[in-house]
């Protein structure tokens, strides 16, 4: 940052966090580790601007002064979920497409002094991280760009995983479970089947973790179906048929994203979001229909949606501490200069469990995601495996329960107040 | 009891106990209730059985003896989901047209000497209940009958609340909270809407206990749509349009059971359940796309089902506390000669909240379903009144998480040894 740095005074840069894509149980406390390094070397880095909605909130100059808020705010920030200061799902185009959004960032950033930039979010993100660097650095503007990794999806390469899927990880093999023990009190007289769709767009780590649930093959989930996994209508039936005769009841985990052996979504609603993915929804009422038509069985279905990656009531301590670690460190390493990184999460060892922030450049993480290794799917496609137990088990580890208050948990809404404006042009989205 | 005491030798009868209809996360913690004061009365009450699968334990002679658990696992009752004995969706028919039923109840308790019928069920279990005790008398079998409250849907009368409601309640306050903060995160760029579906066929109770999770009209849930109040498609469209327009985002909870003006249910699969209920499903989505149709907003819906009612690692408190309390009172009325009565949680004071275990004649419950009153609903029936939030806000009172293991709560299995038969005869169900 030597360019920042002159004319005899010691002249702090501000540094700009701002959360993208879909928030997660978590995604607070990486913004409660950004901040509170950020405030703990108040020395090098002067204000730290949050962005409203995101990335917007920089093109809008839309900025928040999260200097306003208190520390104990900003660290119940650790136990709330959603993103405290909006997210957004918007990708910026490529460089050549759309310089004008990149020149805008970077005028943005040079009114109000911003020399850091944090971006918390997924794949999509962590290309937009790597942009911005290279148009700052095409422009002479001095920034140091590092981002920090998010996602439920786990689908992220290179980190060992990413903080808001442990959470997830937990709320789904909990409720596969609980609702297993539902499932054979009711089985004799009504409910034989029970299907529960979870998120996972492309990538099967959240159907995986449903397995975590049950240890043997009468343990439920008694099926899970992945992405990965090309969909065989009869394969399944067969499957739910024989655990129905042996068991008595049958519990299916289904990604949202499983889709048929032509590569098309089981189920799609047609409609695609900002980003140009389809919009799923309804894997597990549709399975859930075919076992009435085929198999004459009567059902429960459950769509989790939301409630699974905003459920910060039963959160993974293994994921908050990593969500807070990767925050705190991206700081860190700014300060020493590591630009165009993203930080990561390291295993050191699986039993016990050890781990250590590490990072990684953004070219090796950009656009590309990481699937379920297939040594962590049975043969049969239709379960885990012990590699997969592994891997996913120390991810769920400790409970990191938040503040109870009149019996609901309590969590923080932050002023946000803005940053009084300095340009004078506005930038249409 | 004075029939079964006598030739010098005090003969101690046995007991039977039978969980009924969808279970709870907290029917086990009645059972714990039940078997607990059983032994500490070893001197009065012989073996404890419990029916597997409900009645229909009682009726084909496949009884469990609990006294194979042990002290340990019949404590973990008291945190684990589920009915652990299995329950049934089974209706016994009027004693006039099914006479051969109640008769064979009576030659099954006769063979066992069982002396005490606890059943652990709602309304149409009590209603049961009241039969068998009916049926005795006629049959000159000395019986002791007492009900046992239980039911998501707090829909039983003269009891304060029924217990497995009040950990339903906390359970969706806390995730409608959640999943609004997610929303708020997500609104600019994607997600407006979003609908939780809930249980409760006919009664507004867990609809309402949404409610609880916001206290201003801003504040999420900003609509909830009742089984009790007819659905008006314009006046809630109008309403989430207004609250987007308003809030930036709107938060809307539905009952199951939501109907249209004519009175049939907005969706309805067509399945009928063995009470002879329409089983439904679907309104959340059915709205998510009424919504994306007439208002063009982007939508996220989730369908918490069995989750809901078996989410045991967010039981309340108060909620676990009373259906201990009325398992373990029904042991110690029935040991005082209370007959067809069931327990009933009595409401002592407000604030503070103070409750009591109570008893009433199973005549006065049977059959009869508690509507959510008019008063607990706001005048333009999208919302719940102040009178409403005192009624629920101590029922969601207190946490009462489970242990964990490995990240993932720990449920008891138990052993569920069979008794002996010692009838010849079989009984089709």
């Amino acid at each position: 940052m030597a360019g920042v740095v002159g004319e005899g005074i010691m002249a702090r840069m501000n540094a700009f966090y701002a959360q993208s894509g879909g928030v997660t149980a978590v995604i607070n406390a990486s913004a409660c580790g950004v901040i509170e390094a950020a405030r703990k070397h108040g020395d090098l880095i002067g204000k730290l601007y949050a962005g409203r909605h995101g990335i917007l909130g920089a093109l809008t100059e839309d900025l928040i002064d999260t200097s306003w808020e208190s520390a104990e705010d900003i660290r119940a920030l650790r136990h709330t979920p959603g993103g405290a200061f909006g997210s957004a799902r918007y990708k910026l185009k490529d460089l050549e497409k759309n310089r004008a959004e990149y020149e805008r960032l970077i005028e943005v950033f040079r009114a109000h002094r911003i020399g850091y930039f944090f971006y918390n979010g997924g794949g999509d993100s962590q290309d937009t991280t790597l942009k911005v660097s290279q148009m700052a650095r095409q422009m002479g503007y001095p920034l140091v760009c590092v981002g920090i990794p998010k996602t439920v999806d786990n689908d992220l390469p290179v980190t060992d995983c990413c903080p808001g899927f442990g959470s997830v990880a937990k709320y789904v093999a909990t409720s596969i479970r609980e609702a297993a023990f539902d499932v054979a009190s009711m089985a004799r007289t009504s409910t034989r089947v029970f299907i529960l769709e979870v998120m996972g767009r492309h990538a099967g780590w959240i159907t995986a973790a449903c397995g975590l649930a049950g240890h043997h093959r009468d343990e439920a989930p008694h099926l899970l179906l992945f992405p990965e996994v090309p969909f065989q209508k009869q394969a399944f039936l067969e499957k739910v048929s024989e655990t129905v005769a042996r068991v008595g009841y049958c519990v299916v985990g289904v990604s949202e994203g499983v889709r048929r052996p032509d590569g098309t979504f089981l189920s799609e609603t047609g409609l695609k979001d900002a980003f140009g993915h389809a919009q799923l929804g309804g894997a597990g009422p549709l399975l859930a229909q075919m076992v009435r038509d085929e198999l004459g069985l009567k059902y429960h279905w459950a769509v989790a949606d939301y409630l699974q990656r905003s459920a910060r009531h039963l959160a993974s301590r293994v994921d908050v501490a990593q969500a807070y670690a990767v925050g705190r460190a991206a700081v860190e390493f700014a300060l020493k200069g590591h630009n165009a990184v993203m930080t990561t999460v390291l295993r050191v060892s699986d039993q016990p469990y050890r781990w250590k922030v590490g990072r990684v450049a953004l070219e090796e993480v950009a656009n590309r995601e990481r699937m379920l290794p297939r040594d962590f799917i049975t043969a049969d496609g239709f379960g885990i495996t012990a590699r997969c137990r592994n891997y996913l088990q120390p991810l769920v580890a400790g409970e990191a329960f938040p503040p109870f208050e009149g019996g609901l948990p309590q969590y923080v809404t932050l002023r946000n107040r803005a940053v009084p404006k300095k340009l004078g042009t506005e930038f249409k989205i």
